[in-house]
Parts: C-alpha cells; structure tokens; sequence
C-alpha cells in the first residue's frame, strides 16, 4: 500500500483562504469589502491573499487577515502516492523541526520528531510542538512560514513563535501551548460546525461540511479541561471531530509511568468516544489512513486515534527520552539522527520532489474550491436569507442597526437584578445576531442566560442555540473559544458564578491573547448574592481581571448599563468581556447611559460647576446607588458632589486626557470611592487623598443586606469618608 | 436484616478528638500544650475539648481547636441494631435539613434529604448539601451544633454557614462548595494516611489506619479537577479512599441527560478505581453496608460506589426535581413530606430513642480510644524517634532551630536562579521539617522541587516524599489542601510555572480561605522565561494575588530572600504562600536579608541621610537587580537614593505605621517602581507623582533579554523615569 493519507491531512487542513476579519466594526455599512469575495472563498493557491504586497503584516495586526477552514473535501480527493515520498515528506518535517530547534537551541523537538508520521490538524493541542505545524505551513507553500521564518523559531518579531498563536501566524486557528486548551477549542470547532450544518445545509446543497482534527499528548489527557469538553463532545455526538493521541509514554518527568497509569482508551470509551488504536505510528502510514477511513465512517460519535509514537524517533541516542521533550538535541545528536535516518541534506534543505509533490495540492484545492463556490451561489439564489445569515456569520458583518435592538431604561423603569436584565440582553440581541449562541455551566435558572425562543444545543437538535455545558467551567471557556475563532461572527457567551471564573481562567486568558470576543456572563458578582458565602463571593475577582491585558471587565449598575456593556461586548470581536452582574435588585439610576459606558467611567450627575465639585464619589455595578444615596444626602449639606460610574477601567483608560480631566479632574483630590470588593487597584483612581471604600477580606454566609451592612459598604460610610476627605 | 451501617459511617466521620492547632507559633520550645494529651486523642465523648469554657470560639479562632480524625476502627465494632430506629434516624436528619433550610428560606435540601440514608464522611465533595453534615455533627453531640445553630443556618456569625467550612464549624474537615474541590481534597487526606502509615506503623504497632470517605455528587463528577485527583488516587492506588457518588440524576439546570450522559462507571474504572453500584440508595441499608464491607476488602484500589438516590426523596411534589436542589421547599410542600414520611414531630425536634442511640457511641468510641493511646505509648517506647516525628506531624511543633537549616548569602556568593535557590531550600528544609512532602506537576525538572535524598511517593513506596503529580495542577493544588489540613504539621509544596496559577485558582483560593499552608512553588515568574513566549509569560498574576485575601504572594530577588520567603511560608501554617522564582540566573545582592524579607518591603541600600532620599527605587525578584543598577549610576551622578525590595505587599502591609514610613516616606514623593508584570496596583506604593515600570500586555517568544530591552524593563529606563520624578 502506499498512499498519503499524512498529506491528505496537511491538505484538509491546510485547504483554507484569506478572510479579512472585521474587529469592531461589524456593521453592515462599514462593511468596506464585497460580500461576494467575503464569504465565497477563491481558492488562493495555499498563498496569502492579503490585500498588502508580499506577505501579511508581522505580530498583532496579522489577525486581520485570518483564514478560515472552509471544507475538508481536499481529503477525499488525493490519489494514492508512493512510499518512499510519503517518507521523504515526513523526514523533511522532521528536520525542518530538529534544525529549527537547533538554531533556536530552544523548543521542544519530541512532538514534532514522533508525530510527524501524524499528518496534518487544525488544532496542535500539544503546542509546544509547533515546529511540526510551521514546517507543515511551510511545505504547503504558505507564506506565513517561509525559510526565513523556520530560521527565526522563537526568534523576537518572528511568524514562529515558541507556541502556535492565530495572531501571529497566518495558517494558525487558534492559540495553543497550555495543555488541554487546544483540544477544548477543536470541540468549539466542532459544535460550530454542526450547528452550522444543521442550520444552513438543505437536502439539495450541503455547503457546510468539513472535519475537526486535533493533535493532543499525554500532557493534554491529564488535564482535567480535556476530559470536561471530551465529556461533552461524547454527548453531543461530535462526529466530525477526530483526535489523534500521541501516546508516546513520555512527558517532560520522564515516563508516564509515574503519574499516569489511567486506561486512556477505558476512559475516552466512557465519555461516549470511538477508540481506534494506531500501534505503529512512526511508520505505519497504513494504519494510520485506515484509521482516518474508520473515524469518519463513525457520523454519531467523536474519533480518538490512539497513536503510538516514539518521541524523538530516529535519534539514535536520545529517541523515547524526555531530554527530547523540552530540548535541542544537540549538534552531534542531530548529526546521528542525519545519518540514522539517512538524510544527506543541509539545515532546512527542502528536496526537490518534496516540494513538486507538496506543490500538487494546490490545483487540486482550487479546484474544489470552485466547485464549492458554485454551490454556494445556487445555494444564495434559492435561499437567501439562509445565505444572508450564513455569511453574517462567516464575515463577522452584524446586520445594520443591531444594537437598537437593546432596550433604554429611565429612573422610573422598576429595578432589577442585572443578570435578569442580561437576559433580557440576550433576548433583545438574538434575533439580529445570528451568531449569537451560548450557556451556562449548569447555572442556566441562576445566571439567566436561556435565550427563551431557542431550544437546546443537543446531539439531535444542533440547529439550536442555548448550549448546556454540565459543570464544567474551564472547557467551557476553551469551547467559547474555539466557537469564537471558528468564524468571526459567532458570538459566544458562557456564564457561571464570577467567583468561578477561578476555574475557567485559563480560557480566559487565551480568549484575551488570542483575541477571541467571548462574552462571559457572571453573575452573583459581590457579597450582595449573599448566604451562599465566602467560598460562592467574589473579593479578588474585579482587581485580577483589570490587571489582565486585553480583556474588557465591565461591572454594569443597572438597564442601560447592561444594555451598554452588551453594546461594546458585541462590538468587541476581538477583545473578550467580563460582565460582573448582581443577584439582587438595583434601581434604575439617573444619569446612566449606554453611551457613558463605552466610555469606560462617566459623571451620572453633579452639582457642581466649573469642574470643581467639592468631592468625586465613584462607585460600579450594585454600589453606583450606595454612591448616588451618599451624594444626595451630601447635596442636601450643601456639598457639591460628582458621582462618577467606572462600569469599565480599561475604556476609561482608553479615553482622552482631556476627557479623563472632564471626569476626573486632577484638581480635585477628594475622591471616594465604594465597590463591594478588594479596594486593590483603586489608589490609582482615588489618589493618596481620597479614599477606596471596599473589602480586603474574604466574605461570610448570612442575607446580603446584613454583611454590606457588617462590611461598612454602606452610604453612611461613603458619606464619612467624603468628609473626611473634603 | 437490621444494622446500623449509616450511623457506623457517621461513627467513623466522628470519632476525633480535639487537638489544638499551631499556627505560625511553631517551634517546640514555642509549644504550651503537653504533647502527650495533644497526641494521644483523649476521646471526649464527640464533647470539643477545647479549653474555653463551654463552646469553642466562632469564626476564624475555631480552627486553633481542630479535630483530627484518628482511627475508622468504631465502624467495625457496632453491632447491629433495628431498622425502625435506623429509618428514625435517618428521618430525624431529613428533616433538620428540612427544618433549617426552611427558617433560612435558603439553602439546599436537596443532598441532605436524597442522601441522609448513605451515612457519614468526612469530606462532602458536594458541600451545598452541608445540613447533612450539620445535623450529622448534632445528632452525634457536637457541641460545635447545637440546636440554635441550626435554626440559624446561612444567618451572620452561625458556625452553619451556607456551605461547610472548616475554620467556622469544629468537625468540618475542609471547606467545599466550589465543585469538584472536596473529592481532590479527599485524596489529598487519602494520601497522607498512606504515607503516614507507610513511614511510621510498625510489624508490631499499627497506629496510622483509618479510612477517607467522601461524597460526590454529579456537578463534582462533570468538574475536571474530579479527575485529575481521581486519576491520581487510581495510580497511587488509595485503598482506604471511599467515595459515594449520589447518582440522583438531577443538577441545578435539570435532568444530568441534558449535559451528563458518559459512563461514571466506566470512567472510574478506567482510572484504576474500584466500582460498586447500590441501586436502592434512598432506602437500601443493607446494600449500603454490604458495599462499605466490599470497598474495605479492596485495599489496593480506591472504591467508588455509585449510590442511586431520589433528590428530595419523601417530597411528595418535588422529589426527583431540580427545584428541590437549590431553594427551601416551602411551608406547605414541607408539610406534605412530614405527612408522606409520617413525621409528626415540630421543626428541629430530635426524637427521644434518636438521641439514645446516638449517644452509645460516645462510651464505644472513648474505649476505641484509649485502646490507641495505650498502643501508642508502647510505640513511643519502642521507637522513640519515629514517635516524635508523628507527634511533629501531627501537632504542627516544628524542631526547635529548624530555620537554622537555611543558608545565608553574601554578594560574593556565585548568582542563580531563583528556581534553583528555591531547590537548595527544599533539600535544607527536608531533614529538619518531617511534613516536608511535594512536588510538581510534570516540571520538577524545571520548577525545581525534588527533595534528593528522598524516592517518588507511589502505590509501592508510599513512605518517599516526592510527589509526581502529572499535568494536574488544578487537581494538585487540592490535594495539597488535604495534606495540609490532615495535620497541621505537613508543610506540602506543589509547583508548576507561575501563569499556570491559572488553571489552579479555584484551589488556591480554597488554602487562602480554609488556612492551608500550602507552599506553591512558581517558577518561571516572567518575560524572563523567554522563548516559550506568551502563553508562557505572568504578566497579570502577581497583582491577581495580591489582591486575593489570606495569602502570601513573594516575589525573592535572590538567595537571601528565597530563603526568608521559606522561613515565612514554612511558619505560615494558616496562611499559604505563593513564590514566584526566576528562570534566569540572579546575582545576589547587597543588602538583601531573611529578616528584612520578613518585613515584606525593606531598604537594601541607601546613600540618603536623615530620611530624606531625593528618589526612592523599588523593585522585586528580579527586578531588583535592576533597580540596584540604575541607583548605582543615580548615585555617581550625585543623587541620594534609596533603593527597597517590596517582596511581599500583604507582609510589608501588615508592619507598624512607624516602621513602613521609615521605608517609604510620605515626604518623598519621588518614586520608581519596577517590576515585569502589570503596574495594576502599583500607584498605591509610588504615589500619583511616582512612576510604575511594568508590562501592561502580554509577553513575546524571544530569548530574554532581548524582550526585557524591547519592553524597556531596564536600569536605563528606571534612570530616565528617576530624573523625571525627582
């Protein structure tokens, strides 16, 4: 037998085209680029068709030119090819990656080195074998990865960092590196991809279809995130999804051995998974084929390949040895692996039949390309408005006007809960944002997240778009961020209790690096959700998400607030938000608005005149009305009083001087400030005159009212320290 | 059949004795209490010991009276006894929860009511379900729950908090809530019994031998941590874990089916673990006491047995319906269930004969008792140092000098890394502190934690003291929580690079709030990791810390403050502590010392006189090399400066007004801060007219110092921001 199933994967993998991704412009009229190039895919010869003259623009910017899996029919196509190349093409792969590594003297040989054999995937959840990645972009003759770039692994300014990151590298999906992430994002990719199907495939056109491939070690298996979302793709019946195991028996400690005796294969079987077992995958291009044949024969269940690889293989001295894992192998071990291996060739040196056999794949993919095209056109005539929503989806273009959609609040509106009013968010937001979908953590009724005409996300009915994760935070963190980076106009959220963002940060912190535009709703956001006590209240929680980079921490007060943190958090395709919201009732305040909040923090109202009040009080979400009752009774004195919202730091931050002045005047140092949480972070804003009313403790079990009353976060607190500080 | 399983369970959960607690007092010379009555568990009847008059103190002083389980031997001892008085029993603790939960009109009756039929424990994984654990404690005559703490459950200042806590209530073990963190704390008190019976029991003297029970509920099944401690307890081959899984089928959202459909089973057995399925949990003692006898034959596997319970069993309207999980049943549904279950009893009312055979226990368990205190004095004699090792265990008196063991050094001494200082600590601390137990997960190599005159803790040699925890970390921060509160005299360490803090949190917060003294041991604190770039790279994490309650976030610059940032965390046995430890080579510095790491920020050197610096220079770890330099180059240039290390922002916060104001100040306004992570929090300590060096976005691969020059984290820009402010 000789065929090339290992290309076959490269090629589904690799068989995508340049989207240019809108951030935060998403309407429709900002729209600067024809639908018609948007959403049907030219097939651009593997090459990048970014608008700029060589190559796509170096570290952040290179987002904007992301691409997007559009099918896997490439896999299906490939005719059989002779052995000798397929193994000329694996050791290629292989030491592009020992001398990348080499030259960096830094990186992590093992995965690429044994999983070469492997194929392709969209998802490397064993990140730290990127080098396999960047040398399967290279050969596919993207220009993300050119020699250059292979010479600069993990270099500053380099398209090859030490771990795979979607913002760097053009090619990329997603950010991977901390274990389990990638594959919770492959089952994002895949629950994307069969809701899409079911939606928008008809009998007579079935325009979207295409797989999920994942790469995971054994370091991804023992993360308690891979079998969270591995639980749910068993029970949604991930079909689509297949994941190879890289079953190499060694980690960075040495063997698995002594930590991970676990039945893998038991375990994946209990989780609702098919189980094929590779056990020759350094050579066994066979097996291996057969094997991708057997899992997408399996249309009901997701596919574990269980490949048995050996790390490092053809090093003749340090093969199945965790000093491969984390390590150059070293000028004369490299030089051992040349000779075993029997490879005459320079550093970085591509053979030339390698090449010509890689170069193939790119008529062969425009071909279907076109084809896909054509489909997509009859499909457009015959359904319209399924197409319509479809690309609003793949194009991240919202339909015009959206957010009127979003309701407006006055003081005589009566008060809510702001998790109630979210809901209603998500109510108003789901019929004009066809992307929009997501849950909770098994605290739907709690965190008021049911988009109430939708059903359930489920294994028979996928076309819906209320998703029920289980109890499971952090894959459902990592599954919003495959969702999010599978076409840039889904709108994922998830919720869960704010002080379980805990177990979700992980998630977190790569939607915000990865610039993936979660939305995570958190309710019962203080010591305001009461008698649940210390281990369900939030102290810490504001404070270590404003000191994270990229990420939008909003803590809304009441209607228009929350209905102004939606407005940015659905604006912000690239930049995650945080909505910290209350259990308990709160008043619609005077002075609120939706425009204040994309400001970040705003005046509600003042007595003052001339920029001059006697003092600033400022407070967000359930204490903006301990702030504004402080202020009244302080008005009532005589005093003149600013109260300032700060629903967002990082808006605030973004702001002018001059606006920042208008709201903040260095001249006045009188500032107070209340939040029913830690008061780090706050000297910045109150300055070392004035005073940050909060809790620097944990919090404890009893009704709400009674601990803001045995905490001090109260008015009559805020209005003794305005005194104090007047 | 009639017999008593469901109270032998509560016996074994039970029968503790009252042994108080050392918190950082904790050397032998410091010790007031005679070791013999702290060691040898004088059984007091389930009456608390402790030495105040009646009731030990609420809150935060009640875990210097904690009680310690010390033998399961009363389970096997009780006779049988009739199932009427059984079903009494099990009615009288259904409607406590009842009762309670209906006064607080909130809670959960759920777990108590569904599961009161499967006996006792020690950890309820599923903590919402505390009223179980409260009316255990009461029945069995726990002072700690009288009567009017269960009329005042979830209210301010109750030791019934919402959920069990185990610095609130005497005879709650650890505090859970969170989910998934109880069954991880379980294995970590699984272990410690393991290991503790492999070093000290003898062929002649069996004094470690009691067994973990735990239970479990869906939502901690779903959680990843779940599993990663569960796969642990497999490979470790815990046999004296027992856990009930209350299989109910129903979670907060509804029926599990529409999140939860895998093989628990399955994947319990998968992960080495002993299975038994009661199918009649809501009645069924007999198969309840069959399984408890099966999972104590399996000794080399931990036992889960899967109990199938009705949620709000004997509710006539609400039995098996979420709406009984998470909210008070209602006065006339409360009614319906007294008449259902034939209960005609008043609110809170414990039967006559309840309270009879509830008290036999007292006489059996205090001859249990004394049976061990007599085999322990013979033990004493025999093997008089391992005697006092156990004793230095299990009462938390540390040897007299121990701190001794730390090194001291001087600016002569060659520099290294503070990863590999953190090491040489590790290795000087392990024969003076026999708690000493830890390790990493899957990184020991690179965060530097093996103690090397000692093997792996594994199934066959469980008496060593390196753990291998895999890539668990979430699952190892737990378990560290468990050995730490078996006895106060552990001191567990577990590590894993700082950013993956991130996938720990959920745990971490639990040692803040639950007074673990766990030592999390984080290397690779910044940019300073380099290539692996920014997934790998803190940026936000220490200002994440800093803001949490109850927990010790340092930051060492070299070997002297490596070693003061032991000494503190080692005698922080109710605070944990978290270093954070370079990669990269230090130098040693002038001026640095244990004592002044003590004091959290401290002047390591000065040109100033009287008080009065023209600039003050403040950095941390390895920052503060920085700061030394750019205040060398100050100085030839005629400055007087002052240059401080503020390793630890809770510690220095914690010093008298007099001695900070001799570090910092007021009059000097001119100040420069620099550190390699976010500057959130950092205008607090330099003032609105100093300036804060940091990183306020993610990392980039590159070789180091290349990134530290492009983030300007250097002496040259600390000169410039110096000339600035002064």
């Amino acid at each position: 037998m000789a065929a090339s199933t290992s290309l076959t994967l490269s090629q589904a993998a690799l068989s995508r085209s340049a989207v240019p991704r809108h951030g935060s412009s998403t309407t429709a009229t900002q729209q600067s680029t024809s639908l018609a190039t948007l959403s049907i895919p030219t097939f651009s010869g593997l090459k990048s068709t970014s608008t700029s003259s060589s190559r796509a623009p170096t570290r952040r910017q290179v987002s904007s030119t992301r691409r997007r899996v559009i099918a896997n029919a490439a896999v299906e196509t490939l005719e059989k090819t002779d052995t000798a190349l397929v193994d000329k093409s694996v050791n290629t792969i292989r030491f592009l990656a020992i001398d990348a590594v080499e030259k960096a003297n830094s990186g992590h040989p093992g995965l690429p080195h044994g999983l070469c054999s492997d194929g392709d995937r969209f998802v490397l959840s064993a990140g730290h074998g990127c080098m396999l990645q960047y040398a399967l972009l290279h050969l596919a003759g993207y220009d993300s990865v050119l020699e250059e770039d292979l010479k600069q692994f993990r270099q500053w300014g380099s398209r090859t960092p030490g771990h795979p990151e979607n913002f760097e590298t053009p090619g990329i999906e997603v950010t991977t590196g901390p274990l389990g992430q990638g594959i919770a994002n492959a089952v994002g990719l895949a629950l994307a991809e069969k809701h899409l199907a079911a939606r928008y495939n008809k009998p007579d056109a079935e325009i979207v279809d295409h797989y999920t491939y994942c790469i995971l070690g054994d370091g991804c298996q023992m993360e308690g995130i891979a079998n969270e979302a591995c639980s749910l793709a068993g029970h949604w019946g991930l079909g689509k999804l297949i994941a190879f195991y890289d079953d190499n028996h060694i980690s960075i400690d040495g063997d698995t051995e002594i930590a991970f005796t676990e039945s893998v294969d038991t375990r994946f079987e209990a989780l609702g998974w098919h189980i094929i077992w590779v056990k020759n995958g350094n050579t066994g291009y066979d097996e291996i084929r057969a094997a991708i044949k057997e899992a997408k024969a399996v249309t009901d269940k997701p596919t574990l390949i269980k490949v048995t690889t050996t790390i490092g293989f053809g090093s003749p001295n340090k093969a199945n040895s965790y000093s491969v894992h984390g390590a150059a192998l070293g000028a004369k071990e490299v030089d051992a692996t040349r000779q075993n291996l029997g490879w005459p060739y320079e550093p970085f040196h591509v053979p030339e039949e390698v090449k010509k056999h890689w170069s193939r794949h790119t008529p062969e993919g425009a071909a279907l390309e076109a084809e896909w095209n054509t489909k997509f056109a009859e499909y457009e005539k015959k359904y319209a408005e399924d197409a319509a929503e479809l690309k609003s989806i793949a194009e991240g273009v919202f339909p015009a006007g959206w957010e009127k959609a979003l309701p407006i609040y006055t003081p005589e509106t009566p008060g809510d809960a702001t998790r109630n009013l979210s809901q209603t968010m998500l109510n108003a937001l789901a019929p004009v944002l066809p992307g929009l979908i997501g849950g909770s953590a098994d605290l739907a009724s709690s965190n008021m997240t049911l988009m109430k005409m939708f059903g359930d996300f489920q294994k028979s009915t996928p076309e819906e778009r209320n998703v029920r994760f289980g109890v499971r935070e952090h894959g459902m963190g990592a599954i919003c961020n495959g969702i999010a980076l599978h076409s840039p106009g889904f709108v994922p959220y998830c919720a869960t209790f704010f002080v379980f963002t805990d177990y979700m940060r992980g998630a977190m912190r790569i939607s915000a690096l990865s610039e993936a535009g979660v939305i995570y709703v958190m309710t019962h956001d203080s010591i305001g959700l009461g008698e649940d006590g210390p281990t369900h209240q939030p102290i810490e929680h504001l404070a270590s998400f404003r000191a994270m980079p990229n990420i939008l921490m909003f803590r809304p007060a009441d209607g228009n607030e929350t209905a102004g943190a939606y407005k940015v958090a659905v604006e912000s395709r690239k930049r995650p938000s945080i909505l910290a919201l209350s259990r308990q009732k709160l008043p619609n305040l005077t002075g609120t608005s939706i425009e204040g909040v994309a400001k970040g923090g705003y005046t509600i109202t003042d007595n003052s005149t001339g920029n001059k009040p006697d003092v600033i009080l400022i407070g967000t979400g359930s204490e903006l009305e301990i702030a504004a009752k402080a202020a009244d009774e302080l008005r009532k004195e005589g005093k003149a009083v600013r109260v300032v919202s700060f629903v967002s730091w990082e808006l605030f931050e973004e702001q002018s001087e001059e606006y920042k002045e208008s709201v903040l005047p260095s001249g006045v140092t009188a500032r107070v400030s209340i939040e029913a949480a830690s008061t780090f972070g706050w000297a910045k804003i109150v300055g070392s005159k004035g005073k940050a009313i909060g809790i620097d403790k944990f919090g404890a079990s009893a009704p709400a009212p009674k601990i803001y009353k045995e905490y001090g976060i109260t008015a009559e607190a805020v209005i003794a320290a305005a005194k104090e500080v007047c």
